[in-house]
């Protein structure tokens, strides 16, 4: 059982969790069986089980790298921003480009939390997704403390926020026609401002003041 | 073949359309099989398919009650607001209330889609889907018309809103603690007001002014 040698071992891992992502993202957590995912590998149960020991391990690797990276990126991209709202932007713009560079592997954590079991592996998801959130909470938080936000709810806003990121996984393609950090971008414009006209609209506006 | 008296059949069908429904909800379109289907139902899969000639055509027939029945409604409640703005609320608020009376149909019709193949059925349910966004367009064109809304891009404003409802469907539960449309509510102020203050403040929050 020990006769590959070390990197091929890497290299046959890491295919796994990269094609077991697209089984996910294909057909959700509970769609995608051990066997779809040893034939889009190309290996067969077995091997796969050399690897892993069952669909939950390989999920838990997903979601791990995913939201690991994510925070790692974000907290990166907030640090350079001089106040709230720009970390907002900043946020909102790591979050879309990485779903924008890692489709699968993102949607197939996305759904994954509602087809798994309550375990280990559960928990540890869940404390990476609540890490990854408390980036952007600690956003809002200063954002209001600042004066820069008015909130009646912090927790609700951070929802927005996140519902409008979250959703892009059902409808972006990331086909090259729009990067997904234009949407992101105006997303945030839409929730800083806000749909009704800022009192007194803006000059640039006025075409017809004399 | 013909035995059951009308009643019991149409009581059959519809069993089978709510079982299903259920079962959608959590495993996903692909992850229900016809099999999971007819247990959940408790009958044997000849007799579902008696009623049903296969998986896709349940599914086609919970995303047509889902979304005739969310337009219907909204429809009602917009065509009784005095402005966008209003009926932007009554929207947002009657999508919140369809989805916790109607939690595992409605979880599954927005799951769906992406199992769907390419078939009349699919392009039934999109057709569907696109007169249901149709009522929120019509919202958003009126408000930039009158002034009410200023958006530089209608249909990411739209996109925006459709996003914070659609994602209620991953976090609420109608467990009776908090209404949808309370939520709803919420997010339709931000919407409006957007997370920066107002310029002047409003008065209630200057507690120091002498």
């Amino acid at each position: 059982m020990s006769g590959a040698p070390p990197n091929e071992g890497r290299d046959t891992r890491r295919l796994i969790v990269e094609r077991a992502a697209e089984q996910f993202a294909l057909w959700g957590y509970a769609g995608a069986s051990i066997s779809d995912i040893a034939s889009a590998v190309g290996v067969s149960k077995p091997a796969l089980y050399y690897h892993f020991s069952d669909k939950e391990e390989i999920y838990v690797e997903i979601v791990t790298s995913v939201l690991s990276e994510m925070r790692m990126r974000a907290e990166a991209a907030v640090a350079q921003q001089p106040n709230a709202a720009a970390k907002l932007r900043a946020f909102m713009r790591v979050h879309a480009q990485y779903l924008q560079a890692n489709e699968h592997a993102y949607i197939a954590a996305q759904l994954g939390f509602r087809g798994l079991r309550a375990t280990e592996g559960r928990d540890r998801a869940l404390e990476l997704r609540d890490g990854y959130e408390a980036v952007l909470n600690t956003i809002i938080a200063e954002g209001c403390e600042s004066g820069e936000f008015r909130l009646a709810d912090r927790r609700a806003g951070a929802l927005l926020v996140l519902s409008a990121l979250n959703w892009m996984a059902r409808w972006y393609r990331s086909d090259g026609a729009r990067p997904a950090a234009e949407f992101a971008d105006q997303y945030c414009t839409m929730l800083l401002d806000g749909f009704a006209p800022r009192d007194p609209p803006r000059k640039t506006r006025r075409k017809r003041s004399a």
